[in-house]
């Protein structure tokens, strides 16, 4: 291969770009390879091709066959006839026109259901797939630190554990659909600083290792994802793709990793351009190819200038001959390079909203919505025959039910004339099949952001001449700032967005009963209207099947199981912080006049039906510090309903080396339980689960004692036991046991 | 000695304690050594004496009876007869009844005059040192990352080398005095997640030795401080009192320092009660003295317990020894073990509010006032007749105008009946001598925090019926939440406290021109008002002389100098973030809603006169990596009356192995000048002076292109001159150059 063949299997083609007067990001005016032709760029082949199918919208078929025309210009237009890996972004679904739309990842979050999240991840690979699609740049492992964040929604919470637990099922939902799975934003974005994209990150090596970093090891290891995705951000003054302790000695060297890197988009002309790390593009490409950057996306920019003012061509030609091999490891093994292979657009194209995703989509909607406050009214009576106020910015917008990377808010959004792109239930069509005895008016009560107080006004009579309120706030997801979550919409504070306090202020000061329904993309401070509300309920935008889910909720034909992987904070003050703060500094210390205590903790979500936990009893009070244990809890369902709780592990280590968080989640198991029912969780863990990074920076696990503690979240503990590990501090790293088994034995 | 007479000379016994019934501090009461005798706890002698003047309200003369007494009785009353080391707070002034109260720290920033400075240490020092004090708590080199923080107004600003700069000139003045000067809180405390006074700090290595270090470093070599407290935080996961590497490697091994390292009060047995990182108290002092606390504050807690189920007596006897010489030592060198010493009482106890001391008081007041914005409106003529209105919560409250660690704030809050102590002038008075013919009305406008929607309506009418509105809003500092602004008092947020935007807001709608005067301990977010107001002026809680000193800037008396320590952001969001921020994220990316383009930025103040500044000329356009370049700037005072300006030179370096900030500070000159004068000043710098903390964790001085820019602030720069450092990539760390020189000469 010459160079510029190898060069050009490391890059890739915006193919939809070339007829596109639309702007896809901020960045790609100065940036993108310009409007230069497919046939031009790939002369020499090339390595992907990028989101034929996300950009414009185009229909399964067209992108299969826009696809197949450029598969098939590689094979016979190109010296070496190699097919590009087609890679997509498919996150809450394939993002592409006429895709079901599932709920955001902070949703499947809510659930605490892996097995969900991993039937969700087969049908997604499986429709990307079935159109020609390789590699999906999902999920999305950032561990949430600052709930300003404007991709909150795209996380999985605040708990690496859990993170790690659900990534870990999409990524080998999507493997095993034969799709490469992208870790993604690796490593450090979701802790950037203020919230604000983009920003620094400070953080030390064991938070780095700790926090960030866990949930990556483990969908490495246990889902076998075989691509990463670096993360735009600096940590500590080191871009990540410019990072070569974090892309090559740990990701490879320790973790063993084998798959692919790809840089996030324009990510390697940033090193130059942003980030001022290298003075030149070209030398931006040495730099993160150097580092581990095998796959440069969207464009073939930087890598298309290796050889520009080269000062060591040796080593860059063994740089590019490294990541050449796995690119093309990664071609062999799809089958890219099999002799005979080609596209195939022949037969019908799949169907992408079937009633199958939909029915997956369901699930998790309905498992994923958390019932946060009750003061009894809910569920509402199917028969119920008042007059009820369904009012809020989101009472009847779909698209407030969808995060920033589905289709219809990440393209359509720039195509209003095609609508959402699919069938999406509304709200008050969804409420008024549950309840239909109920006289249900529809207002909106405010713009989303923007002041008008004669609609609030309205709101307010109307509220005063019904039997009750459901006011559904939160978010409208968009791109770059379009919306009030997403990338780039970082939230100035935590208040809920714009004007909408006003209008549950004038609500709440009628003295009807109010519902209180948060729609949102991340959690919001709403300490201040609890004593006033009725019930309060928080969706995850829960994508085309929440507003039948959410309904449902409402009306008991769903009792609610979803419990949240973040904390709904009381207050906007003090941010950041997440519950997995250490001892020093929290309320009880009175030595800063912020408070920090939730409104709901993590893990928290009320049911109809009522569940009793045992405390942990432990198969041994003595473990080795090599050596498992059993925590055995029993759960009961008390109530008169059917319904799921999560039972929750929690370890404390009182003393260690370093600060430790008072409490982090170490297991859980989702569990089903008829009225009457009880079931045994059986938690086995390896003393590796209670390891850290100690003082000296390496992970170790110390001798002493452990507190289990098993509660309905993290502020509602129901009983503990303790533990003592014994032995020397013994160091712990790659091949450490990462998880909890869970097996769950119904009594009776 | 025996090892009773060992730990003793380890820590202190806070005299007043044991007959106050006042809570000192919130942890005073799980963790103090409780009510005993001084003669029980000094059986054996003691290291330290804890303020003796600055706990109860007790005059000079007393306090040094108080203090000769505890001496007698360690001379005569125990076996080794060695005095104890008497420390005492002195961040605003002498904490103690009747001192002069200086303006706070935040407010010597703005005056970026070293030699004011200087002056200020030398006579709190002399106060200090003519009662019988040894030890100084001051100055805090903590850099500000995140205005929220509480102690924000004990700070010396954002700039790690305006903060160096000064706090050097704070600490030769205290120790050219006799007393020995504290450097705090070593390190990280400004950083505390979410600006809450205590939480954990996630800085890198880079971070931290490039923003966090430098002053420490600064302030030991140049200004020769002798004594470094620790910070209470934690630094990824490891407290500073328990931080070997901080406290030892780097601090002594390192930087060589031969000084004392005494403890943040209560930071010893915290370690067990709060970090948990030890599991009884016993272990908590091992591990301090271990880390390198030599000295216990404010008691003698954990170091009475040090043989406790000692594992390793020898290594903790090692401890002790080590720590003990280094306390001995200092005792020697203060001459409290010469032959002969003793307490003197006799003749007359200072006076501790003196003219000299005033006029330093004025001197730093009058020079730290910024002129933030200006239509012209300012200065008043001191003639002026109209009908002016002085209204805000801070318009008539002396106690605004004084830090938290001031003693009328910090001890006499708990004791009303005596008032502040020392003769303040009122704002109303202050304004009244300046403008004799105005008539002047004074109002409340609303509490500081609280709501009083009536106070509003009455401010607002009488607006209408003035000429000129002067708005005086900000803070009043208070201990532990007690304040908007001080230790444990933190912000929720960057508007005005409490009510006072409403206040604002009602103001500006009058239409009467309205001058916003700030007093405050931090920037808060003024953006929303700026366009609407006739002048800004921001103080920063300065003092026993403030009032005089801001009237005088208002009517021209006194001709406005200061410049901003740290930005006036325009908009509350997006923090923490400050103005040396690196290119990505920054406004320009539009990847993030959030701007963070501030409304003043740092360095900025205006004047009433005008000043031209040249670009830098430089002496070489190649200087080696380890050379030195010297930068002119010819400054011109082009308006019509004598002025003073802070001539500022920035650096940027636009290609660097790590990301580094947009423009950094590299040297500023504050150059008084007449009307029509001008003269040249000369910037040294030594290639350190451009070093970072590189890849590899070491520090090192680049080569490659850095420009040099001079402006009236960071926001304003008025010429760049680029200058190549040439050679090769060259390490360079302890004994690097710090400080740049300056030079300035007059022209004709």
């Amino acid at each position: 291969m010459s160079p510029a063949e190898k060069a050009a299997q490391l890059g890739s083609y915006w193919a939809d770009e070339r007829d596109s007067d639309q702007v896809i990001a901020p960045m790609q005016d100065t940036l993108s390879a310009g409007r230069r032709s497919f046939e031009t760029v790939a002369a020499d082949g090339i390595g992907q091709l990028t989101r034929v199918f996300g950009t414009r919208p185009v229909t399964a078929e067209e992108g299969r066959r826009q696809l197949a025309e450029a598969q098939r210009f590689l094979l016979t237009g190109t010296r070496l006839g190699i097919p590009a890996l087609a890679h997509e972004e498919c996150l809450t679904g394939f993002t592409t026109l006429g895709a079901t739309v599932y709920p955001t990842s902070l949703a499947w979050a809510a659930t605490f259901d892996p097995e969900a999240v991993h039937a969700m991840a087969r049908r997604i690979g499986g429709d990307l797939h079935g159109v020609g699609v390789h590699q999906g740049l999902s999920p999305v492992l950032d561990v949430v630190t600052d709930y300003r964040w404007g991709r909150v929604e795209e996380t999985l919470g605040e708990d690496p554990y859990l993170v790690g637990t659900l990534a870990t099922a999409y990524v080998s939902g999507l493997e095993q659909s034969g799709v490469v799975a992208t870790l993604k934003h690796f490593a450090g974005h979701a802790s950037s600083r203020g919230g604000r994209n983009h920003a620094p990150v400070s953080v030390g090596h064991r938070e780095l290792r700790d926090l960030v970093l866990v949930p990556f090891e483990m969908a490495l290891r246990l889902g076998g994802a075989r691509s990463v995705m670096n993360s735009y951000t600096e940590t500590d003054r080191v871009p990540a793709a410019a990072d070569r302790w974090l892309l090559t000695e740990l990701l490879r060297q320790e973790w063993g990793f084998e798959g692919t890197v790809v840089s996030d988009y324009w990510a390697v002309p940033f090193l130059q351009a942003k980030h001022r790390v290298a003075g030149t593009v070209a030398e931006a490409a040495r730099l993160a190819l150097h580092a581990g950057i095998d796959m440069e996306l969207p464009d073939l920019i930087g890598y298309a200038r290796l050889d520009e003012d080269d000062p060591d061509p040796a080593s860059t030609r063994a740089d590019v001959d490294t990541a050449l091999r796995r690119v093309l490891r990664q071609k062999i093994e799809l089958g890219l390079l099999d002799r005979g292979w080609e596209p195939d657009p022949t037969g019908p194209a799949p169907e992408l909203d079937n009633a199958d995703n939909r029915a997956v989509a369901r699930r998790l909607a309905e498992e994923s919505v958390v019932l946060l406050a009750n003061d009894g009214i809910l569920p509402l009576a199917p028969d119920a025959s008042g007059r009820v106020l369904l009012v809020g910015p989101c009472a009847d917008d779909p698209g407030c039910l969808m995060g920033a990377y589905s289709f219809p808010i990440h393209v359509l959004a720039r195509h209003p004339e095609l609508g959402l792109g699919i069938e999406v239930t509304s709200l008050p069509e969804a409420l008024r099949a549950e309840l239909p005895q109920a006289e249900i008016a529809v207002l909106p009560g405010t713009p989303l952001v923007d002041a008008d107080p004669e609609l609030v006004a309205e709101a307010a009579e109307a509220a005063r001449d019904s039997d009750l309120v459901i006011c559904v706030v939160g978010d409208r997801a968009g791109m770059f700032g379009a919306g009030t979550s997403g990338e780039g919409s970082d939230a100035p504070g935590l208040e809920l967005p714009g004007h909408q306090p006003e209008l549950v202020e004038a609500l709440l000061a009628t003295g009807t009963p109010v519902v209180l329904v948060v729609v949102s993309g991340r959690p919001y401070a709403l300490g201040r209207y609890l004593d006033r509300t009725a019930a309060v309920v928080q969706a995850f935008l829960p994508g085309s099947e929440g507003a039948p889910a959410l309904a449902r909720v409402l009306t008991g034909a769903v009792n609610p199981s979803g419990r949240l992987p973040v904390q709904v904070p009381a207050s906007p003050a003090a941010l950041p912080h997440t519950y997995l703060a250490p001892p020093l500094g929290q309320d009880g210390d009175k030595i800063s006049n912020l408070g920090i205590a939730p409104a709901f903790p993590f893990g928290h979500g009320l049911s109809y039906t009522s569940f009793e936990l045992s405390g942990p009893t432990l198969d041994a009070d003595q473990v080795p510090v090599d050596g498992q244990l059993t925590a055995s809890v029993r759960v009961a369902n008390t109530g008169e309903r059917a319904g799921a709780t999560v039972v929750q592990l929690y370890a404390d280590d009182p003393v260690a080396q370093v600060t430790r968080p008072v409490q982090q989640l170490v297991g859980f198991a989702r569990v089903e339980l008829a009225a009457g029912e009880a079931a045994v969780v059986d938690f086995t863990l390896h003393a590796d689960r209670f390891s850290f990074v100690g003082v000296a920076g390496e992970r170790v696990v110390e001798p002493g004692e452990v507190v289990l503690s098993t509660g309905h979240s993290v502020g509602d503990l129901t009983g503990s036991a303790s533990l003592q590990l014994v032995g020397a501090t013994r160091r712990t790293g790659p091949g450490r046991e990462l998880v909890t088994g869970v097996a769950v034995t119904r009594e009776g």
